[in-house]
């Protein structure tokens, strides 16, 4: 019985990748947009990832953005969010503070201040203990880069026209080479352009989920400490759960061993395919696919980006995810929720909740993944 | 572990309905034809179901085929393919011929003749145990009615663009009040236009498929013998096995107890959707539905339809569909499949293939289903 659902489970792992994505399974990359009603069609519908080049072609961003002094003097007076992490992995699995052998959900710690003083943040990340990422996930490009507005397009036409709605929300990335996004997915219509520099993706279906790991983490945040130039990572109070991948797809030379033994349906079956996102190209990356994000900066040493998420439908593809989440796998279950529920046991009294952010509109919501847990 | 799957599989029936199938579940209605892109973006992508009025006003054939004598006239030296069954169940499980315990797949006795003698086969049905349907799911409409062909399109254009492709079958379908199609689906996207009568349609998402008891039927077809005016039903040789949908919605009252325990997720669980189309009005009847067609002739005695079949796209849905069906169901699996295995023994020696049939590019394509079935 085991057996039979753990092959068909793998089985899907592959006819995804022969039915949906090609032989040998790819990622389509078109030389031009495509129609709505390709894009729709080929696209959309099918929850198929693809790279399209010569994508804003028109856009006053591709040639100014690349001028720090452009941006300096548009942004002078402008309040932005900067989040700071000790590595560069913003929104990642972290140690536990307090109790060593078992892991955390650790956000960055945010500020506010002026744009210019936040870019120099961003610049100086290397020479410091301390990487700094403008972003703010809750439509900061409209609310907090309102300068930079003419400079891009406020919605990406066609697929404004192939979905029937306008962007729930519109980002601003502008990080360096060490900014990293670990693996998550979120439940938006993804279309992410890049500005300048290189994105690197690794991307893996919905249907990899048992791959993936998800388990509850506590929330954590970094603090960063001006004084001392120390960062300290506290538990949230009160307590709330993350559910998060716990895969981490590069893991260092002496680690490496113990995370394929930890994680092998990852480590050991199909490759998440690799993208890179150059400057004028746009990534449709699908709703519910699993995505990991690191960057090569330009000349200037930035990589910036901007990204349009658009509502998902809530459809036979969605509750089909949900039925696949829902089954157990053997592999995927023992050892990661163990750790979990270490934590649990850690935290004696507390609430088993995914958190409160997953109750706004324009943050990553992971409510669902909370809902279907097998725990 | 069993339980947990099965509240699993329950829960995607519910989950299906809530999220694509609206407040409470049902069919949209459409008053006119939507565009290209709101029939992808709405149903197409969502593998969604929807009636369609006022869908084909300009079409001659609304006016000219409830006319007995035009359709005479215009096919007066046709040659048309008829299907003959005892009862008007094409395509239907039967007991076994040979082995009474046991049951096979019917298919009709098919002949081909002159159209204005094959109507009148199909109005007399009535009179003798005897019930003749003008069809052929082979692209009939193209091949043995071109000279109807002037009275409708030969494509619906908005599908069309939509789907990016011309249908690959077209087929017409002449019936009267006996005539019934049992449960199955097709890997078609199907757009069913009615021009006389009505038909009426049970409907269940492709997640339902526990609930359909597909197993195996070894392959029969009815004889017509003229001098007695009876069939006889003979198994196909060489053997071939079909998997086909277990349930009949409608089992007379002194059956309905037995079908009911051989049945329970199909009678206990949610209904299916009853759809009725109306002349002028298009069905657009997903792929991997399943679904069960009967139909009420108008005055003339006649239900005529006209269908298109496209070819679907074998995406992600599909891949989880397949994935759903591979998960056995213990409710869904013992006591049919004991059923088939009978036959098996009986039929001792035989090989165990779902029939050449399924390689056909426009007959029901049933491969899959075999290749996929757990036993």
């Amino acid at each position: 019985m085991m057996e039979t659902i753990e092959s068909s489970i793998q089985n899907l792992w592959q006819e995804v990748r022969d039915l949906n994505l090609g032989t040998p399974p790819h990622i389509d990359h078109l030389p031009t947009p495509p129609t709505p009603l390709q894009f729709l069609r080929h696209y959309i519908s099918h929850n198929k990832p693809c790279l399209i080049s010569a994508a804003v072609p028109h856009w006053p961003a591709l040639s100014l953005w690349p001028s720090l002094a452009y941006l300096r003097t548009t942004l002078a007076t402008t309040a932005v969010s900067l989040h700071l992490t000790p590595t560069g992995k913003v929104d990642s699995i972290a140690p536990h503070p307090t109790s060593p052998s078992s892991l955390c959900f650790a956000s960055a710690h945010v500020e506010k201040l002026p744009f210019p003083e936040a870019l120099d943040s961003v610049m100086a990340s290397e020479e410091k203990n301390k990487v700094a990422y403008l972003q703010q996930q809750n439509d900061c490009f409209r609310s907090e880069y309102g300068a930079l507005a003419a400079d891009c397009e406020g919605h990406i036409p066609w697929a404004t026209e192939a979905l029937g709605c306008s962007p729930e929300a519109v980002n601003l990335w502008v990080g360096n080479h060490l900014s990293e996004t670990s693996f998550h997915k979120d439940h938006y219509e993804n279309l992410y352009v890049v500005i300048t520099g290189e994105k690197r993706f690794l991307l893996l279906p919905p249907t990899d989920v048992h791959r993936m790991y998800i388990r509850k983490y506590p929330a954590a945040h970094y603090l960063y400490h001006q004084d001392s130039g120390e960062f300290s990572l506290e538990i949230d109070d009160p307590i709330t759960y993350v559910p998060w991948c716990s895969v981490d797809p590069y893991p260092s030379p002496n680690e490496k061993q113990r995370e394929i033994e930890k994680f092998p349906l990852y480590f050991n079956g199909p490759k998440p395919f690799e993208v890179t996102v150059k400057a004028g190209e746009i990534l449709y990356l699908p709703s519910m696919w699993f995505h990991h994000v690191r960057q090569s900066p330009d000349d200037t040493g930035l990589t910036i980006a901007i990204n349009y998420w658009y509502d998902m439908q809530f459809d036979i593809k969605y509750a089909y995810f949900n039925f696949l989440q829902s089954i157990p796998h053997s592999l995927s279950n023992d050892r990661a929720l163990f750790e979990t529920r270490n934590v649990e046991s850690n935290l004696d009294g507390s609430s088993f909740d995914s958190g409160d952010e997953s109750d706004t509109a324009v943050t990553r919501d992971v409510r669902d993944v909370s809902d279907n847990e097998n725990d």
